[in-house]
């Protein structure tokens, strides 16, 4: 099932897409109703979702053709900021390492979690507002991000996946020099319009566990990364009980699972996004997101 | 004014300390119809928050005496999580590089910014969670932190004392060894628990800025810090100035300002916590939140 929220008729909603994609169901005519994917989060946590899947295979006559309506960010408004893991694929790490060995050198027997400020996350063909009149190095990371279905809480790791209500894309837009400089990585990940999300949220029965999943991304076409999320250092499994150890993971957190190698700062020299560089992202399974700097 | 998060008849509420400290009224008695501090904040970001004060100073008989309401965190659920700033005391940079100069040392041209998940702020005399099987070396932070009063981008300097609605104490909660090993602080400050808030928010209007303010811990009565939130090396004006110029700081974002010198770690050897410690927090002007260790 695809979870989408969306804008139609000036007005935002949370739906469901139609088996063969050419239709959005609103939650509200399947007897759902709830304004945000928050509240539904919230509501359905658990078992809850399988009703909701039941009445979209019945479907509705409330049907909206899928190319009237605008999609937005799937959670255009997370409840905390995204939880998201630094230096995850191996290739990835390297390519740091050696753009800025003071930054991101060093052994990893740990995981490196950082948080992204989503002040509100950008459309999936939405624009990714670029501050270029503070940001000379701009970068882009193509990430799969995991969606907590109910509060998880000192879970173990044979039982992560029942704590997994879906997935999406995210790009992990980066100002480089800001994050460098200021030692922690927050300021430079968490600016205004850095989090691109989408298409949709994809629920959790239908992607193999663990995900092995193609990862890409495409700049104005060009493909610079190109990797498999099986290759994660830090598995799902290891970061749900990890993190769940000391944090109570709410339903509707997002978890971002760390960028394959091919970004920006990897290649030599450097290839920072520009005034209106075009970026894909796109996870087998889950589909693209595509976003224009401005 | 003095605004407070409270539990009275099993209720949550919002209200504001009497004149002489004596009761509480309730916002809602005061013409106020606001559920928590974020509604409130939201609603009367600017000069809604004169028109409240000036309903207090003529009170209302459906006050409450003091002693009979719990005070809970005055902003229990922050809307997004804390921002933080790391090393902002020169003599806490010291002491930290003594400590692990990997994590800490080198120089400091910029601020450190980072964030801490705040599930749930615990309450003023609220106990903390020391996850004591997962933290050996726990540890105390007492922090200034203010509270942005509308939306703020893009601000100078000069007009950075506008934005800002008050002042709180928290007690920024570290496990340094989660901290310091995963590299980006993010886990090791975001434990559930990890952040006493209170005993409630000043009002900007009852603090000369910029605030000039003895700051003071204790742990079992001992003093450990000792010092003025005027030796903050990057000081509001600039921490409202930088990080707005790329991050929409939202009306209820709650920004710490960093800590002295004197944590546990700072000691040789370290004075870390242990079960049943009891840290107070002390700020002139503002009061103290005192929070036992579980």
């Amino acid at each position: 099932m695809k979870l989408v929220t969306y804008r139609y008729e000036e007005k935002e909603a949370v739906g469901v897409i139609s088996p063969c994609g050419n239709y959005v169901y609103p939650v509200k005519d399947l007897g759902f109703a709830y304004d945000t994917m928050n509240e539904l989060i919230d509501a359905l946590s658990g078992e809850g979702l399988c009703g909701l899947q039941k009445a979209a295979e019945a479907g509705t006559e409330a049907e909206i053709p899928f190319e009237q309506v605008e999609l937005l960010a799937p959670i255009p408004v997370p409840k905390q900021d995204m939880i998201c893991l630094g230096i995850n694929y191996m290739a990835h790490a390297e390519e740091s390492a050696r753009y800025k060995k003071e930054a991101f050198g060093g052994e990893r027997p740990f995981a490196v979690y950082f948080s992204k400020r989503i002040g509100e996350a950008v459309k999936p063909y939405g624009e990714i507002e670029g501050h270029l009149d503070i940001v000379e190095r701009l970068d882009y990371e193509a990430e799969l991000a995991f969606v907590i279905g109910k509060d998880a809480k000192k879970v173990e790791e044979k039982d992560a996946a029942g704590y997994i209500l879906g997935y999406t894309v995210i790009n992990d837009v980066s100002a480089r020099e800001i994050q460098t400089r200021h030692k922690q990585w927050y300021f430079g990940k968490g600016l205004d319009g850095f989090t691109p999300m989408g298409p949709w949220i994809v629920t959790a029965d239908e992607i193999s566990f663990p995900p092995k999943l193609g990862i890409q991304s495409r700049v104005n076409g060009e493909l610079r990364q190109d990797s498999n999320t099986e290759l994660l250092i830090f598995d799902i499994p290891h970061i749900i009980h990890e993190l769940s150890q000391g944090i109570t993971l709410k339903a509707g957190t997002i978890i971002a699972t760390g960028t394959p190698a091919g970004v920006g700062m990897g290649f030599d020299p450097p290839k920072f996004l520009k005034a209106g560089d075009e970026i894909a992202c796109t996870i087998e399974g889950i589909g693209t997101i595509k976003n224009v700097v401005k």
